[in-house]
Parts: C-alpha cells; structure tokens; sequence
C-alpha cells in the first residue's frame, strides 16, 4: 500500500527509502546522467518547428522519423534489416508488456516466467489473470532443460502455455545473461511447443564487459517466435515513457491497430517527436558511451565493496550489464530479517521474494547499482555487510 | 487497415483526407490553438529546475502537483471538494478507459453503451472482449426509461450487465447533452441495478452556450457509483497524453496500483510536469476561454452552413459544446453513398454507422468541426449539401 508519501517530489530522491537512507531498491537511471541541455534543445525543436503535429494525435504506430530512427540502429548494432512492419512505437516497455497481454492472452492463460524474474511484469500479468509457472535461472540465465521439463509436466497436467517471458541481458533482478547456446536451444524449444517468447530486451545497452549475445528475435530467423522489447527508459529517461516492439508484421499490426492506440493517437506523440530529434542529431550514441561509463563504475564499486564486505557464505552473481546484482545469503539467514537489520544501518534494497512467480527467494536480495554514487555504494554495501554480519 | 502513409508526417494536417481534402474526419484540435510558446517555458522549467524528477520514474498515483492543481480545478469549477485519495493522473482518456477494463472487468462481461457512441471506446472494450449492448440517445442524451428497458430485458436473459459508459456532456458523434433530470434518474437506475457508470467528461470545458450540467459524478453523493474521465487532449494538446479519473478512493487506488503504473513510474511523469507548471502558472484558464472562442466560431461556421446548404428532409443536431454534429439523412440516402459522392468533391467525413455496438447509423454522418477554420467548414458543407442532393 502507498501512502500520501507518494506525492512527496523528494520520493524518487529517496528512491524508496527515507532521508538518508541508502537505497539499492530501485532501479532508478543515475540522475546526473539526465541530458538536460540536449533534451531542452530537442523540446524547442519539436515545439517550434513540429508543434502542430508533435502535441496533435499521432499515427497509430508511432512517429515515423522514430521508427526509422531505431531500425537503423537496430540494423547498426545487430545486423538486422528490418521494414516498417516490423516495429512499433509504445509506451514504455510496459506499456508493451501490458499491450502484448491484453491482446495476446485472455485470462487463465498459463505463461512460463523465469524464477526470478521483474517483479512488476508478474504484477501486469497478474492484472490480466494469467497464471504463471516458473523456470528457474543460474549464472549462464534460464535452464532450458528446466524449461523443457516444466512444459512437459505441464502438457501432461492438460496445460498449454502461450508464451515464456525471459530478460535475456543483464537480467532483472539477477544480473545473469543467457547463453547463446542456450538461446539457440531455447528458440528450438519454443517453436516445438508453439510457445511464442516475449523477450524483455531494455538492458541491451547497457553492457560494461565483453559483447552483448545476439537477441532471441535475431536469432528467430522465421520472426515467428520472439517479440522483442525495447525502450528509452534505461537509455534516456523514463519519464518520457518510450519504448518499442519488433516483431513480426502480424504482431505489429496488430499492437498499432489496437483500440488504446487508436484513441490515443499512437504512444505518446509528443515525446516520440523530443526523442526523434535528439537521436537524429546524433546524440544517443556518445550518451549511451556516457552511460556505460558511468554505470560500469557503480557496477565496479558495488562488487569491489561486496568482496571487501560480506561475511563468508554470501554469494553474489557478477553482472557483465544492467543494473543488478543477486545476492544469496547462507542458512539460516532470510532475507526480511537481514533487510530489517540494514534499515537501522542507515541502508535497504529488496527482498528476493517478491521476484517469483510461485516460490523461492527467502534467501535472496536484490542489490539495484544504478541510482546512487560510487562512494554511496561502497559505504552502503560495508553497511549491508554489518548488517548480515550482526544477523548470523 | 493502416498503410504506409500512416507514417507521413502529414497525416494529420491531412486529418483524415488526402490533399486537398476537406476532412470532417477527426476530432482534432484547431492546429493553430497550440500554446507553442508557454509550454515550451514549462518544458524550460520542469527540464532545468525538475530534470532529475522529470526525467524519472514519478509516483504511481501521478504528480502530486498535477494532482493538487486538478483538485482546485474541480473545486472551483464544480464545487467538489476532493482529497487525493479521489483522483489519479492517467495516460489520457484512452489509458483511463483501457485501465478501468483491465482492471474492473473480464472477458465476456456486458457493458451498456450509448448509441450511438465514441468509436474509440468501442473498440477499446471489444479490445476487453466485452459485450457491449447499446441504449438509443435523443436530443436531451441517453434515453434513461429506454436503459431501464434494456436493463430488464437482460435481466431476464440472465445478463447483468457491469457498468454503462456514457458522454454525458457534447456527446461524442451526436454533439447532444444529458438533461439534468435524466441524470439523476439515471444515477437512481445505476443505484437500483448495481450498475457502475462511466462518466467521460472530456468536453466539459469546452462549452460555448449556456450552462455545463453538473456531472454524474458530482450529482453521485455516495462517490460509490460513477467513475469520471477528463483529459488534457481537448483542452492542451492530445500528443501529450494526459487525462485524469475521479472516482472513489477504493477505484483510485486499484487504478494507481496496478503493474502497469508501477512498472512504468505513474502515467507520463514528464508530461505531467511541464502540464502542472503550465497550469500552475494559471495559463490554462485563458487558454480554455480562447479555445471556447475558437470552436464557438467553428460551431457557428458550422451550423449556418448546414441551414444555408442543406436540402430540405436533411436534419441535424444543435450541440452547445464540444466537437461534433451529427446530421441525419433522409431515406433512401445512405450514409456511405453521401461520403463516396462528397470526396468526389473534396469533402470527407465519418459514416454513422461505425458508432453503433449493434446496429443503426445507416442514415447517419458525423461531422467534426474542430480541426477546419470557419471558411473551409463553410465551403466543405455547400459541397457535401451539393453531395447530398447528386444522391437524392
């Protein structure tokens, strides 16, 4: 339950914790990474020189300088050629998520999650009465086998899931990545299931070591299997709610020709024109250069801090993107109490439970680097390490 | 279905028509009404003094300041003294709709809809995959005894239909306004029937003769029967996607915390600060007062043409606000022969029928007088009365 606190202006300062806490909750963008001037420009432009269409309805699909914008990215960064059909502009990864299960799905539909997974994305399945059943996750990403044998028992118990619901990058809340080989297998598995994959792409980015694997929709040489999601928010700022889709034509359509849309006049026209002109001008390129400097450095301090300060028995995953790290903490410690413990050391992050589907995670916190400081981290983290220390 | 020229940059100047196209097609606001200038300062100020909130995740419920300066506008236009408990911030009109049928319905639920209706909405609730049963609508709005009849007749069938959508105020296509009786009979008939109603109030504002009813959501004491939508689209900019709900705090609070907003960080926080600085610095209010003078003259553009051009069995409403005018053909004219006859001569609109959730409109056009100046309105209507009378 949310309270008045809500309406504090200081809320995303504190980042979900009080005045002077350190907070590892969420997985804010690093407020100084913000591109004040940039945007303010990119603002005057689409006011002054597009006003008329930028702040009127839209096309359904989204602004086509946009869309043209990202497959040339996409065609940069991944080799892949895409047409117009194969995009579309919506709001924010979740209004994807959301848009994807409202016309995808009807309610009792079964969806396999990887166990963890985005605690949000159960909450928007959850609001659409999916039912979820969990894979889980080790340090090269989901278990195919794992997968493999959950579809199985499910087939038998007379289950058919729709779809799989993977973050193949850098994952939410884990940190792991899949594996090209298992994203081969994967693929395998889900074209003979007739399973469709909702890749949650957003961290693609944000990679601080080695490459990024090709995506699952890359690989899907028949486009059938995988939609694939994208967005602005870990890029350039979620306030602007901006993401997109690729997908086959036939997912596409039907995402832009939806009733919201239509309505609406696309997914946020106004902001769609601000984020065309500032990519346009070149400068989303050296600000994800920025970006990968800046949080390459959090991701530094907070491992560096996690060897120098937990007790023995605390393991963490290694994230070579994004914006987390797991950690496991040694029996019988949970992680509610340690979390309670942390509070009253001036820190806080989350607890892995509420990242599962069905079961699991009483031992696991969720460390989010990417909000405060390096020193903030170091001293939070030495906090944590008390913490957990103090509860053995 | 939509094509390529979806993506034409043009497509809304064209509003619906080719060049040259004369198009009663879309609401769309008056190109020139944009308050280029002061939003572009808003967007000045929430950039540099409220980038790093701006830019971010905001609170699920919305910005508080948005929120507070809402409550004072309904306080001092309708006399409502609302906490914020009463109230959220959403993603327009369309992301209120959207959300009050994923979240307070399931597939198969029936739902009693005006007819005929915003075609938009149709198409969001089918999106729902709800049954949607329409209730004729006469000069003074829903007929009320004709939704009693419809709600009995169901009854018997064993429907119990959930909620009745209705735009009580300048409806949407027919331009007519609920009576003040036939609103409360009809918050007594929703009472007796446990049937919530939706109350999309997005033309309050723009009223340009006499006196705006008071809203089914004001005249609901209880608070406990009527959700209420309003929206920035008509009276700022649509490409800025930003409305708002009234309803009951329990409403609001499913409305505020679903996965949705909290993946996303509230609806739109960037938008919601340059609107809230906008309005805090009291521009909204003579910007409203301009846009009454605007579409008044476009309204009256409107209605003079028709008695200047109209053949005689031709009929049409008087709407005292809003967008639209619905006219009413004589038999035999179909509706889709006048439009084939009227692009002919460079006039379009839109069909009757496409407002209906079960049947009529055969006879009927929608005219949208928003989005033409007053000699293109006057000019478009002698072609489509020289239209009608070819088809006669």
């Amino acid at each position: 339950m949310h309270t008045q606190s809500d309406f504090d202006p200081l809320r995303d300062v504190q980042a979900g914790g009080g005045p002077g806490m350190r907070s590892f909750i969420y997985g804010h963008l690093a407020p100084e990474s913000f591109p004040i001037a940039e945007l303010l420009a990119a603002c005057q432009y689409s006011l002054r020189e597009e006003g008329s269409l930028a702040l009127q309805y839209g096309p359904e699909q989204g602004y086509g300088p946009l869309i043209d914008y990202l497959r040339a990215k996409i065609e940069r960064d991944e080799g892949l050629s895409l047409g117009r059909q194969h995009l579309t502009i919506t709001a924010g990864c979740a209004g994807a998520l959301d848009a994807i299960a409202r016309l995808f799905t009807h309610p009792g539909d079964a969806v396999l999650v990887e166990a963890p997974t985005y605690t949000d994305t159960l909450h928007i399945f959850r609001d659409h009465h999916l039912r979820l059943f969990q894979v889980p996750v080790d340090e090269e990403g989901l278990i195919v086998e794992s997968a493999a044998q959950r579809l199985e028992e499910l087939r038998r118990a007379g289950e058919r899931p729709l779809f799989l619901y993977t973050i193949a990058n850098f994952q939410n809340p884990t940190g792991v990545t899949l594996s090209v080989e298992r994203r081969k297998q994967l693929i395998d598995l889900a074209r003979a299931h007739e399973l469709r994959i909702i890749e949650d792409d957003v961290y693609r980015d944000l990679c601080y070591e080695g490459d990024v694997p090709p995506s699952l929709f890359a690989l899907d040489e028949s486009r059938e299997t995988v939609i694939r999601v994208g967005s602005f928010s870990k890029i350039l700022a979620p306030g602007l709610r901006l993401g997109w889709v690729t997908a086959a034509p036939q997912v596409i359509e039907r995402l832009a020709h939806c009733g919201l849309r239509s309505m609406g006049g696309g997914a946020n026209p106004f902001a769609s024109h601000v984020v065309a002109n500032f990519c346009e001008r070149g400068l989303l390129e050296p600000h994800i250069a920025r970006l990968r400097e800046i949080y390459r450095a959090r991701r530094d301090a907070a491992l560096t801090a996690l060897a120098h300060s937990m007790p023995p028995g605390v393991t963490w995953t290694h994230p070579r993107g994004g914006f987390f790290i797991w950690l496991t903490l040694p029996a019988p410690l949970l992680a509610r109490q340690v979390i309670a413990a942390a509070e009253q050391r001036g820190v806080t992050c989350l607890p892995g439970d509420i990242f599962f589907a069905e079961r699991g995670g009483e031992r696991n916190l969720r460390l989010a680097f990417s909000y405060l400081p390096p020193d903030d981290i170091s001293q939070g983290i030495a906090a944590l390490g008390d913490a957990i220390r103090a509860s053995l």
